[in-house]
């Protein structure tokens, strides 16, 4: 499994993806999966990916190709980000489908993905997408300032709580790494390395780009003071009072 | 969608479930979804359901049933909770069965269900047990203090950080009502009321189970003060010394 974030605040973008790939449990690897693209000062992508390995890689190394090949629609000649979100779905779309009518088995087999895409084109604003497995896509708002791909849930209490508009671009970056603690200690299919990727609007350059190994320091510091501070946050919870409620059921 | 829990202490079980029914966006209600079974002194049980509306109901119907009939099997006469957790399985197996083979449309169609049974039968241990769809069915463990169906991945990361063996009964009561209220905050699907059944081992008898609805002081109470804990303990982590970090990459 898989846990990719992105979040979108008045000051840029923070990118962050875990780097645990297996095919199950008995074929645990490590793959990043958070890749980036661009032209320092015209335009800067990422792609974080979730899924199937297969279709991942050859979703992101026909990226590559495309841009090395100058094809009509590549990320270095994309006019928009949407756009671009568009091109990966069909690339995304495109290498399932040859795969799924090519399995000798018969077997049900799923290849698919999912990719979080963001970034910046001069003169343009930052955005952030969620493109499905089926081509389409969705882009985070003011409302809903984050996307989240893979194993998602675990995390998102703290997105929720902690993410707006205004949070800075450093918070929302530590705020990522705390979301990502949170699913690597409730799910084993999620773990280190992870990566941040911080953009600053207006940068065009992917220059902020973080990887805490397992032992790092910082990590292992955050994994055990957030353990802790949650642990206190609840031991400071006023107590309800359930003798008194059990009363007053009784003779209210 | 629906979240119930129970956890497993030393000194007694608790019990957790929301409210919530929905058949669509549209078609919101409120049911509850933790039933109790029993003699008063000899033995109690409870039942939290999880999925197709019509199946748990049919079961916990069957389950009444079978105890005024006195069936050869039933809650009343089994001899184990484990005996009870089977019996509760093959009930719900059945009912699933029934009405999958009775579709008129022939279109896929989902009636599963899965069961937090628990209880104590006098002169033995209090156990909890996770009823699949299947009617298969697993203990909780030392190791593993805690149930869930529904919608469990929000409110798991609290119950691992909390809860272990040791854990008060009201403790474990409390977490139970936070990790519900985190799931709440995340997934609208899960809402009040929210019932909470604490049992103290030995005790024989059902008198403490609680019922919060959406208006309840304590729940809103909870809800705004566990939101704020968290923010302040966020605001509390040691941040990470991003700058520093790009200066050794660059230079080290």
């Amino acid at each position: 499994m898989t846990y990719c974030l992105a979040i979108k605040v008045r000051n840029g973008l923070v990118f962050g993806s875990d780097s645990r790939s297996h095919a199950g449990m008995d074929h645990l690897s490590v793959y990043s999966k958070m890749f980036t693209f661009g032209i320092e000062g015209q335009r800067v992508f990422a792609v974080l990916a979730s899924g199937n390995l297969a279709t991942t890689q050859a979703v992101i190394s026909q990226i590559e190709v495309d841009i090395n090949r100058n094809a009509a629609t590549n990320l270095h000649a994309v006019e928009s980000t949407t756009e671009a979100a568009e091109y990966i779905g069909g690339l995304s779309l495109a290498q399932q489908k040859k795969h799924r009518s090519d399995a000798p088995t018969g077997e049900k087999f799923d290849n698919s993905a999912s990719f979080i895409f963001g970034g910046q084109i001069a003169g343009r604003k930052p955005r952030i997408f969620l493109i499905y497995p089926e081509g389409n896509f969705i882009a985070a708002t003011t409302g809903t300032p984050y996307l989240q791909i893979g194993e998602m849930k675990y995390g998102k209490p703290v997105l929720d709580r902690i993410i707006t508009q205004e949070t800075g671009l450093e918070e929302a970056a530590l705020t990522a790494m705390v979301s990502m603690d949170s699913t690597m200690r409730s799910n084993a299919t999620v773990g280190p390395p992870i990566e941040v990727l911080i953009y600053a609007k207006e940068r065009l350059k992917f220059d902020r780009h973080f990887i805490f190994n397992e032992d790092n320091p910082y990590l292992m510091e955050l994994k055990s003071a957030w353990d802790q501070k949650i642990k206190e946050a609840f031991s400071e919870l006023t107590r309800f009072n359930w003798q008194r409620a059990e009363a007053q059921a009784n003779h209210g």
